[in-house]
């Protein structure tokens, strides 16, 4: 047969991450238990064609893959905890959040009750799941990967194995998430400033996004002189950074918004500087950031 | 005649940016004259066809359009004061960095000496100069920008004028601009983490790019939040960051990597919670950044 039947899931967790996920997997055809502590999550989806389980056990029972998207890796193992029996042979997805240590765990515990496991993330908001565009990366087995990856394409049409390791995919998560909340927040004070003056947050959309789009375009020169350890082209160099701090910060008091969440930033240029990096490209803040 | 010889153009300063711009108004066949306070910056441009001016009321006799790209505003106004009876009639375009308030101050200066004005910023990085894509930002008289834009758009293909307020194109420079630095030290933090893990910061960019990408794609959505100043949406909460926010700092831990530029963040996002926005969208942190 060369289009077997889109095979059955479960997803616990109805959260609005979760219930994107259930949602994703009913719209590509597949049978699709739905589980949540709180019941009344339940209903949109069954009403959509999901199939509720009103016990653990028997949304496990119901289906080979089991996606799991809880509070975190301790819930996530607390509520399987009385199923692991049932669980044994079946794969679990983890799509929670949580860090890579929590992913580790779990592989162990996974590994030891003998259930086939792989931990993902969703590098995307709720509304994205299941767009062909949408990425979504896994960390485990290439074996276990490659039985599920059919049906995990139903959440994002680019899936992507990072490799074995449990945690790589909480991992990518951290580390490329990690510019998420500082970007937000910068775009947030450039609001707070164009409100003060009586122009609109969405006057900056425009010229805020395409700002965005222009870092995206110079990562991978930062990338390169990271991954060298050589600074020494200097393009957007340390000083230049720290001539622009001055900048921010008159503009800050111009424009009457708080300066607390810059003074960080700017200290850790001035550290680079105070390395030997002055002349050297803004990427050389990497190395007074740790993890040496 | 439909095909008006390019006018002639003088750049005073020849940094990285300044030579960016003279390079581009050459590339585009307009006769140009540079000047720099170091002169041996100048040769390559002789190079490539420039007249080198060894002083600044030669330069600025040479063309009815003189670019200024030089330390800052006071920097400009220094190098000019001597010139103002040969700059009066002419018209100024300052591409310098700095604040809304320097560019009002060089509008009045300039005004007080007849000299036609502009301010501008360029939105990007040097290398970018003169590309078709590449966005400029004047504020200024709109005849003036209306007389020259064939010029300036040598500069890049993207030349808007914001209006006529002298200090619009700092202020959305700097509003803007807001989100470069944090990040920027967002993926810094990322890279140095996976340094520690033995992965590349090149194996992140593909995901980094796409993240920001994401990012801008929310920002509409965000905008809308600010403008309207109902948060209540909450598809991505204070909340969530809130419970983010530990996650972070535990992935920062794991990782060995400095998190003091995270905290303040999450000041921040605190700060929201307890203005009570703790169940609406992560926009609401631009109320507590001031400026109400």
């Amino acid at each position: 047969m060369t289009h077997p039947e889109p095979s059955a899931v479960t997803v616990l967790g109805l959260g609005s991450m979760g219930g994107a996920l259930a949602r994703a997997f009913l719209a590509a055809g597949h049978p699709t238990t739905v589980w949540n502590r709180t019941e009344s999550k339940a209903a949109p989806l069954v009403t959509a064609g999901a199939l509720h389980a009103g016990t653990v056990a028997q949304a496990v029972t119901a289906s080979p893959l089991v996606v799991a998207c809880l509070t975190g890796y301790d819930d996530t193992r607390r509520v399987l905890e009385p199923v692991t029996a049932t669980l044994a042979g079946r794969t679990l997805v983890a799509l929670n959040s949580g860090t890579p240590a929590g992913a580790r765990d779990l592989a162990a515990w996974a590994a030891e009750h003998e259930i086939r496991f792989l931990d993902g993330a969703v590098k995307d908001v709720p509304d994205a799941v299941g767009r062909p565009g949408t990425l979504l990366y896994y960390a485990g087995d290439a074996d276990v990967f490659a039985e599920h990856a059919p049906t995990l394409r139903a959440l994002g049409g680019d899936t992507v194995l990072l490799g074995a390791e449990p945690d790589l995919a909480k991992f990518y998560e951290s580390a490329v998430g990690a510019t998420l909340l500082p970007a937000l927040v910068g775009f947030f004070a450039g609001a707070a400033a164009a409100r003060g003056r009586g122009i609109a947050a969405g006057d900056l959309v425009p010229y805020a996004a395409r700002w965005l789009q222009m870092i995206g375009e110079v990562l991978p020169m930062l990338a390169a002189e990271i991954d060298a350890r050589d600074y020494s082209s200097g393009a957007s160099s340390v000083n230049l950074f720290l001539a622009g701090a001055d900048w921010d910060l008159e503009f800050a008091r111009e424009a009457g918004i708080d300066d607390s969440w810059l003074r960080p930033l700017h200290d850790l240029v001035r550290k680079a500087a105070a390395a030997g990096h002055g002349e050297g490209s803004i990427a050389a803040v990497t190395e007074v950031l740790g993890a040496g």
